[in-house]
């Protein structure tokens, strides 16, 4: 069954921004991300419980989908990279932010399209999955670009490819 | 609010094969299906709990997410259309189908991959979401070929797009 779930790729990268109960900055790349619902806006995250993404939402509630754009490629992989619970990966990309309109965590400056979210179920079975799902309080389209694709496979970098649209 | 979804596509397009009690064939597209776990194998299918894909497998819990390729394209938006309940989308786009190994429902034939589910949690919130999870079963993939992208919006047929892979 290796890598099987790659006949469902190509999915759209996003950055997840969320903070921590002392808000402290949190970014990392998520692709199982999907709408469950057009309206009400309500969104699925498929994100592993021991992610920082994870235990953060479950602390606070909220959380930042931004939409990358292909040029942030290379920063979309450093987030991707292990860092210390607490540290800033958008920091250390070399990525700019600015204050959400409706959540504590930040938007990702230069993205092609940010929602704000607010969990409202967080579920995890140990071992098999787990997911956050979340209303989406506002959505704002950014600037026009391409969007980044991933295509599967662990190594996150190596399989991300821009496509227009 | 309007189509914020389409932020998160292109997705893509998967034919969901599914049976009623009396072992009548559905078939219908979906795109906002994500995997939640590699291993374990689990996916997840954000399905509207008034389809006939979701009450058939909240009947027998079981269903084929078959991956299409390009060429049937114009065969997708004809499953797309609204058909009475018990009616064999199959047969109006001129498609056939096989048996699949570990479930009832059929397989797609000259499909690029399969993945037979079997449902382990349905949920639903009315007018809210509604979304199935489930083990796979069985991955099996078929022949190479280009995938078709599903790029948001209402009018299922207008926005299919392929994808060389």
């Amino acid at each position: 069954m290796e890598e099987w779930f790659r006949i469902l790729h190509p999915k759209v990268v996003t950055l997840i921004t969320s903070v921590d109960k002392e808000g402290r900055i949190n970014a990392a790349p998520f692709s199982w991300v999907t709408p469950v619902c057009d309206d009400p806006p309500v969104v699925l995250v498929g994100a592993w419980y021991e992610s920082h993404t994870f235990q953060n939402i479950s602390e606070t509630g909220e959380f930042v989908i931004n939409i990358v754009p292909r040029e942030y490629k290379e920063k979309v992989e450093i987030c991707a990279r292990r860092f210390k619970k607490g540290e800033n990966e958008l920091e250390k990309a070399g990525l700019s932010w600015s204050p959400a309109k409706k959540v504590k965590p930040p938007r990702v400056d230069g993205c092609l399209g940010w929602l704000e979210c607010r969990a409202f179920r967080i579920e995890k079975e140990e071992e098999k999955y787990s997911f956050i799902l979340a209303d989406v309080l506002l959505f704002e389209k950014g600037k026009e670009g391409e969007v980044l694709l991933h295509f599967g496979g662990k190594d996150y970098g190596a399989i991300l490819q821009a496509l227009g649209r």
